[in-house]
């Protein structure tokens, strides 16, 4: 009763507010913390004075923390992950766990290049609570067990083209992406670099913490984060209680039936493996895959089309492997559905609340809206 | 009237939903963005296809990418800062903008160690709109124009010292921060280092352009963060209606007025300095500079105690510079307003919610909260 009132409150408030859209979100409690993670301790003794502050006042700052460094017996807490959630009023019962891709952070989930809304606010105004990841050695999660370097390396119309925006400096026709130089730039400024080398099992690590603590969950994953998610949901089949993946880099066949490398002028894709064990777990989920527009069937000269034709190829295969296996996973190539132009961004580009709704009423026929 | 009526639904959502602290966020708009940063391009010219692609199929990726880096023409977008905002329903005029100190993030601000609200959290309650930063190089601002290097380096212990929580193993006596294993792992977890080397130029430029986007606001610093907030004051004194810093740690005076060093066992602070003309500019809008608990008069041997011994002096020095050009800077040793027990971390202390009432109450006495 005492829901029901709040719900209505809320609902009047939104209403009162204006157009849907522009409606307030109500949000019952969000926070932040970190998850997983290890410790590392330095050989030597922690005295908090090392010697060089015994001799005389007037040393150097730095001088001073390099001999603290040095003397040792000192933790580092690192390799954790980041999360930050928000649970809306009247949640529904499964939260979405969001991971980004590669060079990628929460913003991903955020808002869009061309300041849109992105899946953290339209899956808000769904009802679900959001957990969004920072994953470790990424963006709030930069501190690391081991050392990281990073190159100051121009690679954007790289990236443009693995995201299959267009062949720099043009556009894929008809692309669902914001063509303004104010919107592109947003974008290229979306990329944060590992501060450590990328590391699965570190990641699917701090994920089955993050399912550990939260209890059940939907995880949707993009790129490169789809691979850390097959092993996040081999990790804790108990509690991903679904994966949702755009755009995977990679999908980890049972052993024995792995398939032949396909093979690109851009990059192979060998596919991944695991124990037939594992992937068992695989088949006890609903599973869904999306890939977006401007993926070809054949080989092509253009970069992004080629990169996505095999893994497109691969997650088809997969999918057969999982349901042959009694699994339930579906691959959802959107211009199928009648969702065009999408980049490698489908949460973000202009049909994004397409995008989201084709998602919606998926987690709906598996009941998991509930 | 249509205002009005809102804020009525929003209140009476949030108080059918029960306590006051446990009151839903009535969120208008949130979102994120970058701003500022630079362009780099290298030599060479982008064709989208590097000649390992024109030769055969069946190339390793990360062939490919490194032939697509030698090539060139490609951009590199960096040392932007990233920013999170959150607007409440009747928000009051003024946004606070959050700038973290060093090996901070957004996280600063965000849930406190032990689970409770933060900073964002408490001054949206209060109808502040809150914008929060992470600077050019960190967390997600992490994409640099020039190369990084991060060391994983165990100095847990020298930070849980310089952050005035005790010396390990021993908390100081009386500190407003929670003693169990989890809130201190936690605490340690909220580090992230530097991308790329720290740079006050860099990071109050990526302010200046923020401001520029949204307008009048009030800056609040903490730490490292405090002698960049100077800086963007500096820089963009139309729109910086005041700074308030947490514990800053380090003040520019004025060409002709720089006090002698104060030296320290632990790290001398030779004092910053910038010319009359840029001074002139923070004589022109009320400052605020809190300070905690566990700050001596007089030398010590105890590392948090001193260092901050000289940055209180420094405070307490710069102020009266500001205040003889006719300027209004305030230093608030914190213990001698009756709040007690504060670390570096005024903000997410157990006595979080008597430091923002603090400052609100300030930003009252100076019609900043209108």
């Amino acid at each position: 009763m005492k829901t029901r009132l709040k719900l209505t409150a809320a609902l009047l408030a939104a209403t009162l507010s204006g157009a849907s859209m522009a409606s307030p979100l109500i949000i019952e409690e969000q926070g932040s913390f970190a998850t997983g993670g290890k410790v590392v301790t330095s050989p030597g003794t922690y005295t908090g004075t090392p010697d060089i502050v015994k001799g005389k006042s007037g040393n150097d700052f730095m001088d001073v923390f390099r001999a603290s460094i040095k003397a040792g017996g000192q933790t580092l807490h690192g390799d954790h992950a980041t999360v930050f959630y928000q649970i809306p009023a009247e949640p529904r019962k499964l939260p979405l766990v969001f991971l980004h891709g590669a060079g990628q952070s929460i913003r991903t989930w955020q808002t869009t290049p061309d300041g849109r809304e992105g899946f953290q606010n339209i899956f808000l105004r769904k009802r679900y609570p959001v957990y969004l990841v920072d994953q470790p050695r990424r963006g709030w999660s930069g501190r690391s067990t081991v050392d990281g370097t990073i190159p100051a390396t121009p690679d954007d119309q790289f990236w443009f083209a693995q995201f299959r925006v267009g062949v720099w400096p043009n556009f894929f026709k008809g692309v669902a992406f914001p063509q303004d130089s104010a919107s592109l730039d947003q974008f290229f400024r979306q990329m944060t670099p590992n501060t450590a080398p990328f590391d699965t099992g570190v990641i699917s690590d701090s994920l089955q913490a993050l399912f550990d603590r939260i209890g059940d969950g939907v995880l949707v994953t993009h790129s490169q984060g789809g691979i850390v998610g097959w092993f996040a949901g081999i990790k804790s089949p108990k509690h991903v209680k679904a994966i949702v993946a755009y755009e995977p880099g990679n999908f980890p066949f049972p052993e024995g039936e792995v398939p032949p490398t396909i093979q690109s002028k851009f990059g192979d894709i060998p596919p991944a493996r695991v124990s037939r064990e594992d992937f068992a777990h695989l088949t006890k989920m609903p599973i869904v895959i999306y890939f977006g527009d401007n993926i070809r069937d054949k080989p092509s000269d253009v970069q992004g089309e080629d990169q996505w034709r095999i893994r497109l190829a691969l997650a088809r295969q997969w999918a057969d492997v999982v349901n042959r296996h009694g699994g339930d996973a579906t691959v959802v190539h959107l211009p199928d559905a009648g969702i065009r132009g999408n980049t490698h961004f489908p949460m973000a580009d202009l049909n994004n609340v397409e995008v989201a709704d084709h998602l919606a009423s998926w987690l709906h026929t598996k009941k998991l809206d509930r």
